[in-house]
Parts: structure tokens; sequence; C-alpha cells
């Protein structure tokens, strides 16, 4: 079923997952496409970008953004085609980037929408790697990782958009970068393609033993993405004055309740105390200053243009994908930023 | 047997201990009293300090410091006396601050020996609230914690003396403090003695609700000395952008291995992401610049004549009596900074 002028498809969340989210944890809703008031305009979705937090919003849990209520359609970032619009600064066929969500059309008043004008190149790059993922890398390893030339830095998914994004960065600057991926075309990837000086298949069986032996003068920054094994892998090779930036545990999104044992606290917080690590959690949206923002669009950009950065993008056709593709990337399964062409 | 002119008393690690430690970890042996070369002096023990960071270093484990070897003398900061000396700066009958261990008598080069002069007042205060422990909990509490006033700060161990000096600092600086303690009359002399406006015994049964309804406005800076189940009743009160300086984990030092599950790994890590917490491990000795040490130096002795800060020791009389004495301090049997009187 393809966009069309008339209906609004829309996801809503049904029902909280316990787990692995299901063909119940969203409905998919046809209402008629809104009239925009004074005002207001008129969002036509183009692209719909899928990211790991979306997990997380899903759930009632206490956390810096409020969760998704039920009946509510589930939150998203997108590239979004101006229909109609009675708001200064926004004309027919500008292409905005906005908090739609999940669906064709939604009205806005404009808080918080960038404008990309009428003919962007590659709209989408705004949606990851010159948005928020882009982002999210930049002010994670530079503000809170501070890497050093000659340090080592290690990153998993590191085929995804932050992870290829951090190594890459962190390879500018000069830091000897180790990456982890699942699987050998991923890895390949990641060292051929994208430049990082080793990458680990996390399915291995020897996985910790291969870590750490790519890792012989130890991990002065692990950029923190995925927790599980991967984290108690790391914990051991840590640095005295390691930093952590922590965005994102995705092997534990879907936990229904704390697992098995044992327990890994004394570890975490045994390394943290021992090797003086600096752990810090971040939100880009309230984390760093604007100053930093503005220091990352210039510095992509250039990056980006000297094509010293690589970025990858795995396009997902049609919205009624999107949850089969959430599951996908939470799984791993992707290869590159996830993004729905919604048009 | 008390301390003589002729024997040298010490302590050596005879065993690495699994778990908590016992009779065969330290072997006390007699030596003869060492005879100063040129370029030493000779330094006779009046008082030794113990810390529970003394359990950490009979591990052989990659930490901050190197672990003491198996037939060395356990380490320990002591008050001495210089008996003879050939070091200009340091004469007969000055008292000392130096890291002898736990031994009568010992030589020294000077180097890391602080000269408390002739007649110093109180000069085991140099162990804790001037010392070490007061350093720990004043750079910790102020340059990691960053408390601001009307901010909730949380530390456990509160009648000891990092605990102790922590919540004072934070009332100071103005913040609500909440003390976590074992058993009704540590609580008392917290709150009465310590003026700490709440604290909770951790031996009660509801102790997680009691913390959170001491909590109200959840928790802002939440000083770590223990882990364990204080932590992990901490980690749900947590704000956004809370700060967690990374102390000492007592409560796990005597594990042999990872506790039994559920796995807290996910629950510390998610509350790290969620609330964009800051965590951070220190050790004075290489944390904080040397001005931070001015600072403390300062701001600590004018609190003491003022009377804004309260500092209560614990003595144990004899060098014998210190293998018990630091078990007592590892199982939080201690109330105040313990010293042993050696001479």
């Amino acid at each position: 079923m393809p966009q069309t002028a008339e209906t609004n498809r829309r996801f809503v969340l049904a029902e909280r997952p316990r787990g692995l989210p299901d063909e119940r944890t969203l409905r998919l809703e046809q209402t008629q496409v809104p009239c925009p008031g004074e005002g207001q305009m008129l969002l036509r979705t183009l692209h719909l970008s899928l990211d790991p937090y979306m997990r997380g919003r899903m759930n009632d849990a206490k956390s810096y953004a409020k969760p998704v209520e039920i009946g509510e359609v589930m939150t998203g970032q997108v590239i979004a085609e101006v229909v109609s619009s009675s708001l200064e600064g926004f004309a027919p066929g500008d292409h905005v980037l906005a908090g739609s969500g999940w669906q064709d059309y939604a009205l806005s008043d404009g808080t918080g929408v960038l404008n990309l004008g009428q003919a962007p190149e590659n709209p989408s790059w705004s949606l990851g790697i010159l948005g928020m993922p882009g982002y999210t890398a930049y002010a994670g390893l530079l503000k809170i990782g501070e890497p050093k030339p000659g340090e080592t830095v290690v990153v998993a998914a590191a085929s995804g958009p932050v992870g290829a994004t951090v190594g890459q960065i962190a390879r500018i600057r000069g830091c000897r970068v180790v990456g982890i991926a699942g699987g050998a075309g991923k890895c390949a990837h990641v060292t051929d393609t994208l430049g990082f000086d080793a990458c680990i298949d996390h399915r291995a069986e020897d996985f910790a033993a291969r870590l750490a032996a790519a890792c012989p003068d130890g991990i002065d920054v692990y950029f923190e993405n995925v927790g599980g094994k991967v984290l108690y892998a790391v914990l051991p090779l840590l640095n005295p004055f390691a930093r952590v930036p922590v965005c994102g545990v995705v092997s534990w999104y879907n936990l229904a309740g704390l697992p098995e044992g044992p327990d890994h606290g004394p570890a975490i917080m045994g390394t943290i105390l021992r090797m003086k690590v600096k752990m810090q959690g971040f939100i880009i949206f309230d984390s760093f200053p604007d100053s930093t923002h503005d220091d990352f669009i210039r510095d992509m950009s250039r990056w980006l243009a000297e094509g010293s950065i690589h970025y990858r993008e795995q396009i997902v056709e049609g919205l009624e994908a999107a949850p089969a593709a959430l599951n996908d990337l939470l799984a791993g399964r992707n290869f590159g930023k996830m993004v729905v062409r919604v048009a």
C-alpha cells in the first residue's frame, strides 16, 4: 500500500512489549490527512529514521524522554516535504527534518523543525551522518571520550551509523581503532572501507581473547553502545583513566528484567574504581552546548567533502516494513544506517 | 608484647586471602631494628592507620597500586617519630607521616614523608580528617560530585572517616544529606552529632524503601564507597545528570569471584545511560592537581577550627590487634576512623 494524498497511515503503540517487539506491539491505522490550522504546516514524510533508542521509548520507564503512550503514534525523526504552510520560513516544497514519527502526514507549528531547503543534496543524511547518529558519535567521542593521538579506541556496532562514525573520527584524531561487528562481511567493511585498524567478530567463540589480542596496549576509550558480553570483555582491558561514553546498551534493550547471573556489578564498579575510569551517559539533546553542534556540522561537512568519512545507508522500502526493520536493527541484522523510504 | 627499642615487630603478607583475611593471611615476625645508613633516617611507628584499601592490596590484581608481595611488610600509613636521622629537614623527635607499613620501625630516605614537627596537635588526625580519608572525601565530593546547594547527596559508611566527612562538607555546601550506616547507634551519631538530614540503617528489612522515602527529590550525588545492595537501592533514585564519585566498593572487597545473579550490569549501565549519570573512579594520589590538596588543607583546617566538622577516631591498642581490627573495619564493625596505637 503506497503513500497517497488522501490517507494518513500511521503506526501507534498498541501495547508495551516485554522483550522483543512483536506483531501486537505496533498497530497500523489509517486516518484522514489532517488539515493545518493557523500557524501550522502539513508535512508529508519522505524518509523515516530507525534508531535503537526507539525500543526504549516503548517502555514505561523513568528515562530522559517520556515514553510513547499507548495509542500514540510511534516516535521517530523523518525527512518530510512541506505540503502546505501558513508559517513564516516554511514554504511548500521545502524539505525539513522533523519529529513526525511513524506516519505519512503530520501537522507542525515549526518547533524543533529544521528547514533543509527546496532541493537538498542527500536529504536522508540529516537522519544519519549529519544528524542525530553522526552528532552522537562526534560529541560522545570527542567531548566525553577525549581521545588522544596514539590511544586505543574500541567501539561496537562498528558498521552501524554511530559506531562507524566514532571509529572514523578516532582515526582522524590519530588513534588506534578497534571495531566490533557481527560477521565476516561487516568486519571486512569496517577494516577495508572504514579504515579501522582491526575489527573483531563478536560471534567468534574466542571473542574476548581476540579483542584482547587486538588491543595490546589496553583500551583508553570504549564507546559503549551495546552492553552485554562486549562490555564484559572490555572491562579487563581498560587502562588507567580510561573514558567510557555511554551512548546505548542495545543488547539489553529487550530485557524484560535483570538477566541471570553471575552479577557483573562488582566487575563494573571495581574496574571504575581501580582504573579510575570515567563512565558517562549522554543524550545529544541536552548533554552538550549548541556550540558543539556547530562544531559538528562544520567538521563533519568538511570530512564528508574531503572523503575522509565514509557513510553507508540501508534503505527499507515502505512504511509497512518499518516494524520488522526495527527488529532487524535491534538484532544487529542491519548493515549501515537504517532509513525507511515512506513516499 | 609492647614496642621495644631492640626488636622490630612486623606483619608480612603470608598468603593471599580468598574472601575475608584470616590467621594465615598475615604473619607476625620479629627482626632487629634496622640501622640507618647515609641519607636515611630511622622511624619509630606511633600510630598505624587502618583503611579499606588494604584489603585490595592483598590481591594480586591489576590496580592503581602494585599489590603487596608475599613475604613483604603489609602496607600502611603511619605517624612515626624520627629516632635518628642524617637527612636534612628531619631531626630526632620530629613527628612524620610516612608509609612505613605494619611494623615498629622503618628506614626512610624521606621520599613521600611529611614532617609534622616536634609537637604537633592531634598527630593522628593526619591519618584521617587531615590526611588521606579527609582528602578523599573532599576531592571526590567537590571535584567529581560537584554538589550544588539544594541537591540531595547520599553517602554510605556515613559514620566512617570518609563518609562522615563527605556528608559534613555537603551540608556546609547547602545540600540535603542522607547517610547510610549499620545500626541505630551509628545512625543516631550521623544525624545528631554529624548533622546529616537523615540516616538509614542498611540492616533494615525495607532498606530500599526507607532510602527512597528519605530522598523525595531523588539523588543528585551518590558518593560510592560500598557497592552491593546500597548501590542497587540508589540506582533507581538517581536524577538526570547525577554524579557518582567511585571511591570504594568495600562490601565487595572480600569477593573471591563474581557473586550469584541476577546480573545487575544492565541496571547499572542502563541507569548511566538514561539518567546521563557520570560515574568516575578516583585515587587521591594521582586524580587531582596539587592545588586541590592545598585547598583541602586550608578549608579543612578552617572547618575543624570553627567546629563545623566533627571527627571521631576509634583507637585500637597494640600492633598485634591490627589484623582483627582490619577485619572489623571490612565488616563495618568500626565506629570512626580506625587507628592502631603501636607505641
